[in-house]
């Protein structure tokens, strides 16, 4: 039942990818429930260490021995004057006082490397990797494709999405307006790339010649149906997942996400310099007077860690990011094979209505 | 096929609405050929004078004896200071002296009586009454309940949803992000209420009791069946219509209409005042550095409505508004009966195909 190309192609058997999000949510223990019920788990690895990338990619393997995916950020050019980055540290140490922690800190670095997380993802054989923010190069991808590596990249437009079919990818993750989290967008401004799933989804199957997978606002079995009926070959749920008890996501993080609404969200520059979705919070509002020019990902994303990170060891969510989607009334805190199989059992029910109509 | 409690309660034969498009777009020709073809052909009379609503609707009843309906904006209070008011005067005349129009053009009134628009709607016993922008007194609902006029009314967020049931309407539209023109927000900042048609309609769905209308990127059987399964009674299509023959869409905003992308558009408040998704022109580029602060609704759309009619008399579609959504790469220019078949067609063919998964 649900069987699509796609699912032949990575031997899964639902058509449910569990959406990878990175900064500790889906984690080990996420990735492998919704990997063992029989849709695809995906562990967000854009922000760790290839270390960590390693021994998270070795315990998703010790705890099943179904496919499962990786997503990284490809790296961009970023160009903000020292001037500007100055300004956002001095700028943000108001709310190092507030939140009690160390002002001015020393970053070390901006982002982890591309090259050594791709390396590890290689070495421990992923089955899926899937890449957002733009698109690796042709020595990456064909690499990828000679270790027999499925890849999956992201877009928000028709055009990106032709752009990732003719650089080699395998499938296209099109990412609707509603979705949770960082927009994918590459090819122009993010602000005009937010097209909604209903509309982004059946343009972009009709551009491109392989399978297609739907987010955005795909919260349970009515969102999957729609989603194939649009012409996807899958959905992927970021939010659906983001409260279960295997997600990594922080207990404040939790309660905002279950106690908020579908208008309850923004896109905001403020927490990591690239358009991303979530819960507005206090920072988000006050970040709108800013008088400055917000650094680009990874800078600001990286000047604003300590301060994310203090506010949730304080339990104050104003301060935290709460990367959610539109779909937010629907989210629950079950486990998350019973998301995977309320979704399928939902979808069938309504199959069997459509086929007596 | 595809009957549902709303196509049965209306007694029409399909459930397709074909969006209300005010400004002259929803000609009495495009209305009845929708109706005729099985569909809901709307009016969209909020520009209209009294006479000039009695008029349209009367011919809409010579032609055809099917249900059709009639869509109002419900008054607004706007509060703009003087000082707004003269400095947008002014500026909008170098628009004028590029088009060759008189400045400062006096401006007998904002806006059409919706009290004697009303009463046109109510003396013609119009089928079908919608509305926009807000919910109209208990006065005015109850008198066209009593008349046998089957109330509609368009909400953006689930909270406006429940409060249009509170009121009385019969049934609802979920607007979604992606529509074309204005958005229906009346609760909040619309800005805010930018939830894409594949969250918006399963969360109304589930927090009002009758029927829901999904609006916002559905283009063909694709996002017909796809609504269906969100739990919708109806579809609401306006950009699948623009550039039909019956339409009265300006023939450069046609070529627009055929020419453009998913990414085309954009939420602008330059032409009206109030949060509007039209296709990018230079007039609204140019009016993210306006100085000051636009205007509201009906004001700044009564002070841009010489340049928008001298710009489409000079065929510049710079300076028009060009509403549209975002499912643009779907539309196209057959007559309005066809996209009525061949989204039935299309949709039927679906659900065959589902009914052997």
């Amino acid at each position: 039942m649900f069987e699509t190309d796609l699912t032949r192609a990575l031997k899964i058997r639902y058509p449910i990818f569990q959406a990878p999000m990175a900064g500790g949510v889906s984690t080990p223990e996420l990735v492998e429930a919704v990997s063992n019920a029989g849709g695809l788990g995906n562990l967000g690895g854009g922000y760790l260490t290839p270390e960590q990338l390693r021994s998270e990619i070795q315990k998703i393997k010790q705890r099943t021995d179904q496919p499962f995916g990786v997503n990284l950020f490809v790296p961009e050019q970023s160009e903000d004057s020292e001037e500007a980055i100055y300004r956002m540290t001095d700028y943000l140490n108001k709310y190092r006082i507030k939140l009690g922690t160390a002002q001015n800190p020393s970053l070390m670095k901006f982002s982890e490397s591309f090259e050594e997380q791709l390396q590890v993802v290689l070495e421990e054989r992923v089955p899926v990797f899937s890449f957002t923010f733009g698109v690796p190069s042709q020595d990456v991808i064909q690499t990828m494709k000679q270790h027999g590596i499925f890849i999956i990249g992201t877009a928000t437009t028709v055009d990106e999405a032709k752009q990732l079919e003719a650089a080699g990818a395998d499938a296209i993750v099109a990412q609707g307006s509603e979705a949770g989290g960082h927009r994918g967008t590459f090819m122009k401004d993010p602000s005009h790339a937010l097209i909604g799933t209903m509309a982004i989804v059946p343009q972009i199957v009709d551009h491109v010649s392989i399978p297609v997978i739907a987010a955005g606002g795909i919260m349970d079995g009515r969102g999957l149906v729609a989603s194939l009926t649009l012409g996807a070959a899958a959905v992927q749920m970021g939010t659906a997942f983001l409260a279960c008890p295997e997600s990594g996501a922080h207990e404040t993080y939790n309660q905002k996400i279950l106690s908020s609404n579908e208008d309850s969200t923004e896109i905001t520059r403020a927490y990591s310099g690239r358009a991303s979705r979530g819960i507005q919070t206090k920072f988000m509002i006050d970040m709108h007077q800013y008088p400055g020019t917000i650094p680009t990902y990874p800078i600001q994303n990286a000047m604003t860690r300590d301060i994310r990170q203090a506010a949730a060891k304080a339990n104050d969510p104003e301060y935290m990011s709460l990367w959610a989607g539109q779909g937010l009334r629907l989210a629950g805190d079950q486990p998350a094979a019973s998301i995977v199989k309320q979704t399928i059992d939902q979808a069938s029910v309504l199959v069997r209505k459509f086929s007596f109509i």
